[in-house]
């Protein structure tokens, strides 16, 4: 807790420099930031800015644009965000097609484009249209035939491996961040963590350019995860135009947790559930403002996406998303050759997918087919049903009837699906590209309800006398709907893998529109987060924060142990004392040793080595610049002048060097506990007042340190100790 | 922070009684609790459940049953909220009915279902079935007519004054604190307050049954507010059945977010939106498990409400809800007679209610008329447009059309209506009977919108060639919504009066089911907020809380001054110094003088009077308790014992008393904070911590106290010495 009163000085505290020391209140690279000052420093901030506004019009009207900079930062936000999802979304469907075929007319006409103008009249003319030819009509003028079909396979494995290599290529080259979802890494980064870069412009341009191109190459991924980063990279742009929030890491963060809510709502075309999303699963601190913002940035990027694309954004189509591996691998022997990989994955994943209907479509279709229910006019051969010529019944309400042919045939299909999605998705995600497990683990779960839910509807039809069916299904009444088998299934999956709860009933509440969902739904969630829950309790944003080992605090788990801040700080028993400064007796020599030879952040500050009597804390960096600045810049210092941390000056003998005065780098109110406090009261003062580190006192005299890694690293061992212990909460 | 070391004692602690005193952890009337308190003794119950659920099946199921209870309780609370809305929803439509007449073949059935099994079959002969009779033709059989008018007009009247009457004595014999619409209290105990009967078993009887007694009454106000109220006391009804909860009033809170979030789902028919609501306006303390469990909460109200209110349930009847009074009155001079108040405001009510049919009807019927779009079918007066015979459109299509008669009745009648709603909302309001505001101000704001869209509408037919009209409306077609306007208007009026701002819109989104609505209902959301921002900060919940003078520390209060913890701090310069006791030399007469002569809640505990340096906290309530037992069941305790708080008795006299050992009731890690904090972080940490009182030092010395209310009364002079600084933030 460097606080307002020791950073801005009031006056007196102001006396030996004038200017602040340059770097002041800036971080290092992967360090945590101190909540509380970040907090002290921004209403400073705002301090200045409201009592310059009575001077004149001008500041008046400065201070106004500051307090609407936050407005403005979310507007541009929203729309940045939207218009990339609505140029990815484009370019995707495009070089999805391009792999099997081109538009004469223009090259860059999707398929659908290109037939949009066509003049054919059906649906199924509309697809073949004279104008969009696949790579066999227009290398070898051949519509059909096994030399067809082979040539148009190999163009779609070439053009695959092209769009593979070339992402791939260009993460390695320009923007290493640009790799996976991104959405650990920017939990850990909203937790007050700094990685420089990560949200950085080369990696908003690679990571959107590479998401383009993998997921056209028909790798199993998804690009929803990849699009909060993206978001995020935004919101980190933008906020970088306003020195409100470029100069303070902690407003920052407040702009970045709104930024991901917009990257969630452009995913899932679900502005509410993105805002939920944000503040359950991604946010640490999360002001009511922040809430609101969040909010306004959703809908202005879910508005921005729907009025770039307006095509095929049906509710289903809005539901294609995913967001995270379950599945963890550190290193494997191809890990180590990462284009290689790519390439391999790549390869295998074409020349699997292509022969069977269900894998050579994008998941995303395929996800659009399983939910939708068969109408009378649907085509698709999950549909065909056995019709009776008898019915009389109108075609829109379609009675429960015996699978046909094709049926049949699709489950075979959908089961080998399901095994190489499953199979493939494992290998996929770890690799070097933009990838997230949102899409294939709903293709997946979606796929197992389907199956499901036929295998029921037509035991439905079959054993009507069944107790089971008996009491609802009246002979050739409609009673069991697969599509919304394949919905559970999708949420189930989705919920075990991410874990996520409200958010997720949320917005499939949102893309299915109505409460008679929600309770199949919210029931799926809820079973997939207990049967995932006892497998272990991490999900798997939760569980890669812990395999890269950022210093995260989650303020889901619970602490339930009995142990005290005396059995956590440092020094332990046994160990050498705590490097302490004085107040008044030691020389600049004896500090710059002690920095020197130790690598801690700070120091406190202390009346005497025999009174131990805690006085403040001082900061390693500050401290470093503070003595720097006085060598240069101030007359008479010397190794063995005395520094002194108090308002008056130490008596010294008559002959000895100018003393240092220090007392501005001195923290006047450090964060103390006594060492009878329990641990559990200490987790929860760092997890809400986001210290970093905190000094154990016994009646005023100073005992110890923790620091936030003291506290990851027993919450750990406490955990592993008696991991029963905190499986009943 | 009374530590889990502390209260449950580690063996050695523990030595000289057995059990815990009576009533330990108990707090008085109109006191606030602490919640690292509550936090820690709610671990310690679980640290014993988990150790002894290995001792034997029987405990470990016990233990399932306690992890589960949670869930249960929140089953509970859903099932028997949705029960008593739905009951109170058919009560108020069959006692509204009952004023106008009675049905012959069961006095029990409302207007509608008596005349549901009626054989007529157009929807006007339906609204007349012979079955349904009017008061004039039950006793002087005449339906038509002046003294038929005249009598129905009588029995309005009198209807109105006996329900008002029943309501008021109701309230004032039995239950006081059933009036209003509880919000602000039930915000203020979500704190942390305590209010013992608020949530009682008779007030959730009493506040039932009157809420019906006064929405039949025809008085402007609304059920919603108090159902938010009836939702609590369900949840403090059935957290007082399991020990987990009834025990430990912060757990109990917990459960209390969630009923509230229940209630606004059946209020407003919208799960989602109640969650917000408890989290944005209503909760204090709501971690993530909270939002889950809310949520489950929520939807199972929802549900029950919709499975035994079946009939009316349409989306827009959903939308009846009221909240809370705009205007404040502390007293009138009718105050003094609360009966009377309530008569005499009944009577002014129904007289002018009648004639008008926008006032004689049930308001929420009025919103649902006024949110309607005119179709084809549309019997309504406002409706009444002049149709062009020569047109030759699909009936559903309606394009804009000039104005018929009716319509400028309507407008008319409107109009008075609009005048009458505002004046009479704010006599209403403050009387003791339960009543919300959110009714009337959506009533006021559908009749102003639906005015200026009717209003814009005739603009836009006769002027087509205006600027502004002549991009989207070509003549004939569709243009103007005044259904639109009408709900627009009802969004930002209830925006103004209770600054909602994401939950108001998530509500109003349930309810219409659309992103399309979201931007007018946003804007609306957000220009009303500011407009009323201006005219002062508080939402109407907390000016209520300010008016009634609770402790509650607001979240949304930004605190951006430059004091320090030690201007705040007592003893103030030139007081007496802090009454503190003295770790081993004090009597036991000294401290019970000390006890009698002041009324902190506690007194700090120091190592003597000349060093001061601190050691630790000990609470009034449990010091008292301590001696009262200590007198009555140990030997040789007398008036002038030595109270020693050290782990070994001081070295005492050979014919001293025996000296007694109080280390049990000492807090040994009470909160301190340096008196060079500055009040923004000890504002932060009250807040986020939820603290009574903290200490303050200067290198381990104690120097005063600051409690919650120090904190708040702090804040409010800062308020009003420097109005402008919090402006904007």
């Amino acid at each position: 807790m460097v606080n307002a009163g020791a950073m801005s000085g009031s006056g007196n505290l102001m006396d030996f420099l004038d200017e602040p020391f340059p770097d002041v209140g800036t971080y290092e690279d992967f360090h945590t930031i101190d909540w509380l000052r970040e907090k002290s420093r921004d209403t400073d901030r705002h301090r200045k800015i409201t009592s310059k506004s009575k001077e004149s019009i001008w500041e008046f009207i400065k201070s106004l644009l500051d307090a609407w900079s936050g407005w403005v930062v979310m507007l541009l936000i929203g729309l940045l965000a939207g218009t990339l999802a609505g140029v990815i979304d484009l370019a995707v469907d495009w070089m999805t097609d391009l792999k099997e075929g081109v538009c004469l007319s223009a090259f860059w006409y999707s398929h659908e484009q290109c037939c949009w103008t066509s003049n054919e009249t059906t649906f199924e003319d509309r697809d073949k249209c004279p104008l969009w030819q696949k790579w066999s009509e227009l290398l070898v003028n051949q519509s059909e035939g096994a030399s067809a079909y082979i040539l148009n396979y190999l163009m779609y494995i070439l053009w695959a491996l092209l769009f593979a290599f070339l992402a791939v290529s260009l993460v390695r080259v320009f923007a290493p961040y640009a790799c996976g979802s991104g959405i650990p890494e920017i939990k850990t980064i909203l937790s007050g963590f700094i990685i420089r870069g990560y949200l950085g412009k080369w990696t908003l341009l690679i990571k959107t350019v590479t998401l383009v191109l993998v997921v056209s190459s028909g790798l199993s991924l998804g690009k929803e995860g990849p699009l909060v980063h993206v978001a995020c990279c935004c919101g980190n742009f933008f906020s970088s135009l306003f020195s409100k929030y470029s100069k303070n890491e902690g407003k920052r963060r407040e702009v970045l947790s709104a930024a991901a809510a917009a990257g969630v709502s452009v995913a899932f075309g679900a502005p509410i559930g993105g805002v939920l999303f944000s503040l359950e699963e991604v946010s640490y601190y999360f002001p009511l403002k922040t809430l609101w913002r969040s909010f306004f940035a959703a809908l202005v990027a879910a508005f921005t996406l729907r009025s770039i694309n307006p095509f095929g954004n049906s509710r289903l189509v809005l539901f294609y998303v995913e967001y995270h591996t379950p599945w963890r691998r550190k290193t494997t022997r191809l890990g180590k050759y990462p284009v290689l990989e790519v390439i391999v994955v790549t390869a295998i994943t074409a020349i699997i997918a292509y022969p069977n209907p269900y894998t050579r479509r994008s998941t995303s279709e395929l996800i659009s087919e399983l939910f939708n229910d068969c109408g009378a006019l649907e085509s698709s051969q999950l549909c065909d049903y056995i019709n009776d010529p008898n019915m009389t019944r109108p075609v829109d309400d379609i009675p429960d009837r015996p699978a046909g042919i094709g049926v049949y045939t699709a489950m075979w299909q959908l089961a080998l699906a399901l095994i190489f999605k499953i199979v493939i998705t494992i290998f996929t995600f770890g690799m070097k590209i933009p990838s997230g497990l949102f899409i294939p683990s709903m293709a997946v779960g979606a796929m197992a309800g389907r199956m499901v839910g036929i295998g029921v509807e037509q035991l439905a039809y079959h054993h009507h006398d069944w107790i089971v069916f008996r009491n609802w299904c009246r002979p050739g009444a409609d009673c069991v709907t697969p599509g919304l088998y394949a919905m559970v299934g999708a949420a189930a999956c989705l919920g075990g893998v991410t874990r996520m709860t409200v958010s997720l009933v949320v917005i499939m509440f949102e893309l299915t529109g109505g409460l008679e969902y929600i309770v199949p739904l919210m029931a799926a969630a809820v079973t997939s987060k207990w049967v995932a829950d006892a497998f272990g309790k991490e999900g798997i944003y939760e569980a890669h924060i812990h395999l890269n080992g950022y210093p995260f605090l989650d303020v889901k788990d619970e602490f339930t142990h009995r142990t005290l801040a005396t059995d956590v700080m440092r020094p332990r028993r046994g160990e050498p004392p705590l490097s302490v400064l004085t107040q008044d007796s030691m020389t600049v020599e004896d500090v710059e040793t002690l920095i020197k030879e130790t690598d801690y952040n700070g120091f406190p500050v202390v009346v005497s080595r025999d009174s131990e009597r805690l006085i403040g804390f001082a900061q390693r960096r500050e401290l470093i610049l503070a003595i720097k600045n006085a060598r240069q810049r101030q007359e008479g210092i010397v190794s063995n002048s005395i520094m002194y941390f108090t308002e008056e000056p130490p008596e010294l003998p008559a002959n000895s060097p100018h003393p240092l005065k220090l007392r501005r780098v001195l923290n006047l109110s450090p964060f103390t506990v006594t060492d009878h406090t329990p641990m559990e009261t200490v987790v929860d003062i760092f997890r809400k007042l986001g210290l970093r580190q905190c000094l154990v006192t016994r009646s005023g005299r100073l005992l110890g340190i923790i620091t936030k890694k003291d506290v990851l690293r027993h919450m750990a061992q406490m955990a592993n100790q008696d991991p029963e212990s905190i499986m009943f909460n």
